[in-house]
């Protein structure tokens, strides 16, 4: 029966019946967490060839014949282009790879483009605004970068098949203070949702106001399925081919890294783009380093041999993630399954379910769960400023803990879920 | 005898042995190179234990409890920041642990005192002029992040005992444009001089005009002695202390990095400065990044087990070194001692020989051993903009080629000083 229906009388017995049970639970004083796209234990140990894979019967020497225990290679060795760039799909000559973070490539980059422009354009510093858009909802750590640099943030509403291209549009191609737009392409963080053909040909045909706009293209979950199957993989259009053919080479920079393939905090990222921006990247790059860690280069290029080995490795990291995603679905489908008070996402891949309560419910949500010992990361994070105008998404982050703790965790948030949305209802009943 | 007290005779006559000793050495075919400051093979060598201290039987768990596999620890593991403060000595709450590079935690410094200023002050980019102190001759890569953002740099000369303090006061205390001086405080690159305790107290007892100015002091060489026997090593005051004594506890960064102790690129950096500082700092780093390479903070720590432990790694650094730095002074002193055309540094440490040439024959000389098969960095290199006014100035990088090697480059290095001397003193007489 869906809640709305309900008489006061139903929703006031409901309530009691809610309040008991969740009462029983926090008694249970649980320390649960799924608030954070960690991989778990068991992912990291797939990676522990890793660890010696560089042991010292083999050579450290690289393809290009360089020494990887020494200076030298800005961009990247040859091993790991070959690498990353099948992963970001890309031509091997339209990538750098750098160190452990590709969140740090993205700050780099806003952080350039604010000290010395774009490609020629005005340092961003000189301007009076500068304006991000950005899907919602969506990756709070990209909201804070630009949140950090004083940009105006401006919502655009995530639709199934991904943001609001009208409204993208009316934007990028008459406000010239628009500079870029924030975008996780596939399995989305966190609504876990990919972009359509018809979306990515929509972004590749853009006509920018300002000529130092770039599309931010986190392709952070490139390769991250749950499902072994073709037919039951997401794919979508490779972006910097389309800008191409639509005549805008330079308009979007791609960036991926192998954090959640092999290790977090000890992986390698990349940046794609037209070769015109790399090397623009590149005039800061030298001044800004003398190279990455090649040494970690060679042992990811060792560990997996070729990105059919990397292809291989996220069968096993998805065989150990998709139950962790169906009891996630499962309970939220019998526990909340035609009550009108919530809905979800079941994803293909990435690292998240996107949740949306009733409008006014979120906080109250996590709060709950909270004081359940249950961990969900905060309402509004998914929100440029941490505002969400609905007060009703939750990021559902089902990796981290086992599947017994996830299981007892979301037991825990259906019933805060329903807890939230009757006494919502009889606010006004 | 002085080249000095030559006759136009006996020069022309020196002048022409010179050229076919030069054409004899030209004919050789050689292809040397002392330019870079870059370990030896022998030295990567030293090092090798890294490669698989990590293997599968240890725990990769640090002391705080956390799997330096996964996500976690912005500013980096106690064992990483116990390593490196005793490195930098400092206290292990006044230092962050980076990623591979200190340049690119120095270029980090500089960009977001661009972007957000220090500790509150108005962002540089927001300002006029940003001026920077450059003790000449110094290290290029520091004056290429000033030239990169703009500053005007001032070169500031370097004595026996470090940067001209009278010169510097007078800058720091009056002028509130200038910003920043940049230090090597020990085994100075390129001269190999160390600061005297009376420079040090100077530099913690400036009262700049600006609150936003900073001491840049890259201690990239803090444990790179060539001899083992204290007396035979340099010492320098500790500015952190002697700031905080002075009642000046914020005006000092300082850097350092495992790159010439462990494998360059493949090592750790870090900050140390007053917790004012790094709270700021940290400020920023939380946006920037979810933190750096654990596990290889990790094997840093395994590797050593404690700051003794890299003590003694250090001395076999210098065991491979001394050789090659006596190689070449040995050489110069023979050659070139006693004609009044040349001065050179005989550093207890460090990575390089400062050389200066009279006036006017650097980048004759640079050229002339180019053209023999022997790399020298360039001329003007050591100086803001490239530009040495002097044009004398050349820097020895004794450590990368084999003691044969350096010892043939050397002697082609002296015949073209030789020459170049010959020819400048016939302009005038």
């Amino acid at each position: 029966m869906l809640y709305a229906d309900m008489s006061r009388e139903e929703l006031l017995k409901l309530k009691s019946e809610l309040e008991a049970q969740y009462g029983e639970m926090k008694a249970e004083g649980l320390n649960l967490d799924m608030s954070r796209g960690k991989p778990n234990i068991e992912q990291l140990d797939l990676s522990m060839g890793m660890i010696d894979v560089l042991a010292k019967d083999h050579s450290l020497t690289c393809e290009q014949g360089i020494d990887c225990r020494n200076y030298g290679v800005l961009d990247g060795i040859v091993e790991a282009k070959r690498l990353l760039s099948a992963m970001i799909e890309c031509p091997i000559d339209n990538i750098i790879i750098y160190g452990n973070s590709s969140l740090n490539v993205m700050y780099d980059t806003v952080a350039r483009s604010f000290t010395h422009g774009v490609m020629g354009s005005t340092p961003w510093s000189k301007l009076d605004k500068v304006k991000f858009l950005c899907p919602v909802p969506g990756y709070d750590r990209h909201f804070g970068i630009t949140e950090f640099f004083g940009c105006e943030m401006i919502n655009i509403p995530m639709n199934s098949d991904g943001p609001d291209m009208d409204m993208v549009e009316e934007y990028v191609n008459n406000d010239p203070a628009v500079k870029g737009i924030w975008c996780v392409p596939k399995y989305s963080n966190p609504s876990g949702i990919s972009y359509s053909d018809e979306t990515v040909r929509r972004f590749a045909h853009l006509k920018p106001a300002a000529e130092d706009f770039r599309i931010y293209w986190d392709n952070a979950y490139c390769i991250h399925h749950l499902y072994d199957e073709p037919e039951n993989q997401d794919h979508i259009l490779e972006i910097l081919s389309e800008c191409e053919k639509a005549g805008n080479p330079d308009i979007v920079y791609k960036f991926c890294s192998t954090s959640k393939v092999t290790f977090p905090g000890s992986g390698i990222a990349a940046i794609s783009a037209s070769k015109s921006n790399l090397d623009f990247i590149k005039k800061q790059m030298t001044i800004q380093t003398i190279g990455h860690d090649k040494l970690n280069q060679l042992r990811h290029a060792r560990f997996f041999g070729d990105f059919n080995g990397m292809v291989e490795h996220m069968k096993k990291h998805a065989a150990v993630l998709r139950p962790k995603f169906k009891a996630v679905e499962d309970i939220l489908e019998s526990g909340l399954g035609g009550l009108g008070i919530a809905k979800w996402t079941n994803p293909k891949g990435g690292y998240f379910i996107g949740f949306d309560t009733i409008d006014g419910c979120a906080k109250k949500v996590v709060s709950m769960c909270a004081d359940a010992g249950v961990k969900l990361t905060g309402a509004g994070a998914t929100y440029p400023y941490g505002k969400d105008p609905h007060d009703s998404n939750i990021r559902i982050a089902p990796t981290y803990p086992s599947t017994e703790e996830l299981k007892k965790a979301c037991k825990v948030f259906v019933i805060c879920v329903k807890l939230a949305s009757v006494e919502k209802f009889l606010e006004t009943k």
